[in-house]
């Protein structure tokens, strides 16, 4: 792939995408997986997810575009060039969410993407690519972050559904009844050379573009994360006739972990961010001394280096506390994303798509994992980000300004532009 | 009821059980819910405790004893006095364990009363009242703690079976399926002037006759205990965008919690003792902060006033942390019993007994529940411990030397006679 970044035009410099169009879009897939707080429950593979593809499937049919689905069970719309033997521009988001997430994580990528694809083809844009609309299964880790992406590049480990330590039962029936077969998952892998590269839109999350009143965020890179499952072991006797000196407490000790874990990022690690998302107690009982405690730890740092030196910490401090309160532990490393850095031309083309429809933009680095992070590796990738209100995410209060959907969107749609006008087979 | 302590004669001072009857009971009944740990699970109304129940039903029936059930569950074997008006000796204890508890707790009671049961009748010993030996539903809280024993004193809580805030479904097809309905449960209650009064012969599940050598704790009293459900709650956004000062994550709360309440137990309450033996943390996903953390929360103290205090401050505990980790928190008493003193004379024919048989004894507070709590408010009730080996208990490893099971058992027995023969209709 060549690239003629000096050359500034763009194909259509005035189009604009549908807004009410979008509009409709958006107002129809927010009412699959509804919740009464007003946000969504998609769940991965649920119900709701598949109904939710459905309905895109269909979007994309009635757009005329080409409806496929892979091996992994990501759902593609792709408008194809007259070219037969054109390479691949993909772009990318997700159907599936968190539970009770927001109406636009996500979703506003897919739906921009579609709308920007429709657009051109109004327009009567002949494009030297083609523009594939792409549905990544499971990007929240419902069962496997970033499952879809993953398969997409090849990169989903060898035991990814037959590890030792856990019940991948369900989530292979959940695969089953999507249609997707387990054993054929690594089918869905692609031929970098088949592709131009990867865009994709998305809520920022975070509240720096609200603080600052930018419209666009052009992201630079994706923060990287790696996932704990830390144990504690202790003895499960009488809550009421065991001494003091004599408790072995999991739960304890998993407390003062905890406690310390949120101490050491803050002292430690700056810019680093902790999440302890769940602990599970063994026994359990109201007058037994928890004899396990398992908890998930999650570790983000933009910077790969710090992020080891994060872990290492952490994993450290779980040792130290166990010993402490006559306990052991296990530490195991459950997921691992590396940090990921975008192109530096696809940036500089959203940046200069802003610059084209005159609206503010920023660079920054994304707080929160996406598919662009499996695919920034694979296939020059790129991000556009639109603000979130109060960055609040993964919430049912979660919320975008309807001009900035609009805004992002016409970034998307330029940014494609300016693509395929650079581009050269 | 008048008693003449003054005689200290027995009906037949040289009389023993047969230990190796009693062992054989023990070795069939150990194997009933074993699991490969070398413990016992046999949770309330489980096939196990069901299992269990129909053992022990026919042991009764085989030593001659009346068989009866009531309209809690609790199973009832009766060693039938000339006397048809003659009031009841309870001797009770339990089947039910907690999950992989231990093979002694509970079980020598019965076996040892059975035991002794059988002695008398073989010594053609006529006795002025009925001794019935009595099974309790569920003593260990597996539906609720000590139900059959409240079910018989009348002390069960209007809304045992109906409270808003909890699922008691389960628990109802539990009960329906051991053959109790529970609108009937209410029957159970037992007139105290039919009863002589309750003995209950137990392990210590404590190290205080271990280590100190001695062969008997005759109890005085029994700890009082309330357990809460003590929930903090939060918001549930993305973890890795959300600012450190916008956080609101109950998880994080709830450690701090158990921290610092145990560190204000032990500072404020040297004789209190606390166990949070669960969590629970809502929605649990790695990537979103716990919006809700559900903790149990138990408390013990000898003393009814200090066991009071401890929960004021608990609980006020509770509504600081909240406050300053940006949560809501909401504390509810969810079981209080509260401390129990064993009856003067019991103890002292318990004592009396130990003489007797030439063993060794100490008066001592038992610091955990037992069946003989709820008695003890409803009739005059004594209780018999035996040493545990390193105090462990409610575990898999907790031990009892035989010699200690075979006497206690005989202390049983001479307690039942010297009580025989000091009364008087």
């Amino acid at each position: 792939m060549l690239l003629k970044t000096e050359d500034k035009r763009t194909l259509k410099p005035d189009l604009r995408i549908n807004t009410q169009r979008l509009e409709i879009d958006f107002n129809e897939l927010a009412e699959i997986g509804a919740t009464k707080e007003g946000g969504i429950s998609r769940l991965a593979l649920s119900n709701e997810d598949l109904q939710a593809r459905a309905w895109l499937a269909n979007r994309f049919s009635q757009a005329g575009l080409l409806v496929r689905d892979d091996d992994a069970g990501n759902l593609s719309g792709v408008l194809l060039s007259k070219n037969q033997n054109a390479k691949h521009l993909l772009i990318g988001s997700h159907l599936d969410s968190v539970p009770n997430g927001g109406r636009y994580d996500s979703s506003v990528g897919l739906l921009a993407a579609l709308e920007a694809v429709r657009s051109i083809q109004e327009a009567k844009i002949k494009l030297p690519f083609h523009v594939e609309i792409i549905d990544f299964t499971d990007e929240e880790g419902c069962w496997q972050s970033l499952f879809g992406s993953r398969a997409l590049t090849g990169t989903l480990t060898e035991n990814y559904l037959y590890d030792h330590n856990v019940d991948y039962g369900p989530f292979r029936a959940a695969l089953y009844r999507a249609g997707i077969r387990p054993a054929d998952v690594y089918k869905a892998k692609r031929d970098p050379s088949s592709l131009v590269g990867y865009l994709e839109l998305h809520i920022e999350q975070g509240y720096r573009l609200h603080e600052a009143g930018i419209d666009i965020g052009v992201v630079t890179g994706i923060v990287g994360r790696t996932t704990y499952d830390i144990r504690f072991y202790g003895e499960a006797t009488h809550s009421g006739t065991t001494r003091a000196s004599a408790r072995r407490d999991a739960l304890r000790g998993a407390a003062v972990y905890i406690c310390r874990a949120y101490e050491l990022v803050q002292n430690n690690f700056p810019d680093g961010i902790l999440n302890c998302g769940n602990i599970q107690v063994f026994p359990g009982a109201f007058n037994l001394i928890p004899s396990e405690a398992r908890l998930t730890v999650e570790c983000r740092h933009q910077n790969r280096e710090a992020l080891a030196e994060m872990e290492s910490q952490l994993t450290r401090l779980a040792q130290e506390v166990a010993a402490e309160y006559r306990l052991t532990t296990n530490s195991q490393r459950v997921v691992h994303m590396p940090a990921a850095a975008m192109s530096g031309e696809t940036i500089s083309y959203i940046e200069q798509a802003c610059d084209i429809l005159n609206v503010s933009h920023m660079r920054l680095v994304s707080l929160a994992g996406h598919d662009a992070q499996s695919m920034s590796n694979f296939t020059p990738s790129g991000m556009i980000f639109i603000p979130s209100v109060n960055g609040i995410s993964h919430s049912p209060r979660e919320f975008t300004e309807w001009r900035h959907v609009v805004s992002g969107a016409n970034v998307l749609l330029h940014t494609i532009l300016l693509m395929a006008q650079a581009y050269q087979t």
